[in-house]
């Protein structure tokens, strides 16, 4: 599977399928894999293109790089590479924030958005307790965090998902601790991005699924997309905490599949 | 991530974690990912190497060369490449016939064996219909051993992994249908290998996970591997069809890590 080369760091991505492009973007801490669900299923119609992002899996690690504006460079160069136009874009939490930097940047590219579990200028809605947490003890704090972004329901049918998910986090090199320490410092990475004042920008068709039970981006910091990307619709999900695409798959698949026949309506 | 080349056909594979190495093979047309619910929870603790078998995801795919001999000796050749001594090895369905094979052509590099859903000369207990129904109408047929080959749990609770189990066969560059024929064809494929009267020189510890609904390769076939390899372990399945590890996989997961204890111990 190919790889794309950008000032020095590689990317991987995995493509299946024909047909309308959809791009995956998965979780901070996590990789392409989660999107198995998603990817064998919606290859029978389209093209899916699951991403690595920088910092994670099969994609190199560089010491520093993780401005989200940096990963969405990454992901314009995986669709050049590929030779794709337009896609949809589906990202859950880090991937929805990628998702929407690619529309500012390179508008032309999406085709529409399915953000999951996502939020900007999350910094500002964590206790500063939080911050010190994981300076001092990383591996507790980002275990808790996760512990608190899955649902109840979850936790108590699918003990393996929640080990998983613990376990992307935990091993090295799927996520070195390099990545989290350098991202978490980046005025412009994960936790201090803030494009509050450009959501009003995005015009591409967008569906926003938030968790009901997710606390590490909380519906208000779904609505507050939906509120000021113009005509974004709303979903609140029950049962389901940060990682609908792999805690409800069937559920979230129909949602999928709703929204491309939406947008290629 | 890596490949190796062996004879002009490359094979990919995964590998994540450090500890003793655990080698995870998939069954007929899927591939690695499968295997999500193990590789990062075991790669806490273990080398966990996922290989995409030749003809299946990542790996090449060509016309011809399906014996079981054949991608087992790719296997040892991942295993060298990756320079692993000495790994358990965890197969599921043709996963499982190429760790049989492993242990007779390569005994040295076995430290125990965890059969999942498998058997030894398939087609002998193949209807004959069954091979003329998929002459006429491959992928009808196979959807239809699909549906027998997970539990009814499974398909009333979980319809998002019954859709991933069929898309994996249905989608070409995933699982293109030349290999299905070439392997059914093929004296020494999937359906025909028959090492019945060499299951006693298998002489690593060995346990058989046996769906207890599972019509692709039923109880029986299961009981006949552990019943002839010395000092096997059968245990059945409730609930669970074809694709334990998938199926239940936190329950799958404490099997393994049992059966880890047991040969280091």
């Amino acid at each position: 599977m190919p790889t794309i080369n950008r000032n020095g760091v590689n990317t991987y991505y995995e493509t299946y399928g024909k047909g309308f492009p959809i791009v995956f973007l998965h979780p901070f801490s996590t990789n392409g894999s989660i999107w198995t669900f998603q990817t064998f299923s919606f290859a029978r119609t389209n093209q899916c293109i699951v991403i690595d992002e920088r910092g994670h899996g099969r994609s190199d690690k560089p010491q520093q790089g993780y401005t989200i504006k940096e990963i969405a460079a990454d992901v314009v160069a995986v669709l050049d590479a590929a030779h794709v136009n337009k896609a949809v874009f589906v990202g859950n939490s880090i991937g929805g924030m990628i998702t929407l930097q690619t529309n500012l940047d390179a508008p032309d590219r999406v085709a529409g958005n399915v953000i999951v579990s996502s939020g900007t200028n999350l910094a500002a809605g964590m206790p500063p307790e939080a911050a010190q947490a994981f300076q001092k003890d990383l591996i507790g704090a980002f275990s808790g965090l996760i512990e608190g972004a899955i649902s109840a329901k979850t936790k108590r049918e699918q003990p393996a998902l929640v080990d998983l998910i613990k376990s992307y986090f935990l091993v090295d090199d799927n996520f070195p601790k390099h990545v989290f320490r350098a991202a978490m410092e980046d005025s412009n990475g994960v936790f201090n991005w803030n494009i509050a004042d450009q959501l009003k920008n995005i015009k591409k068709p967008t569906l926003v699924l938030a968790g009901e039970e997710d606390q590490a981006t909380p519906v208000a910091a779904n609505k507050f997309l939906a509120d000021n990307i113009p005509g974004a619709q709303l979903k609140v999900i029950k049962d389901v905490g940060h990682f609908y695409e792999i805690e409800r798959p069937s559920d979230f698949n129909n949602d999928l599949q709703q929204f491309l026949k939406q947008v290629s309506a």
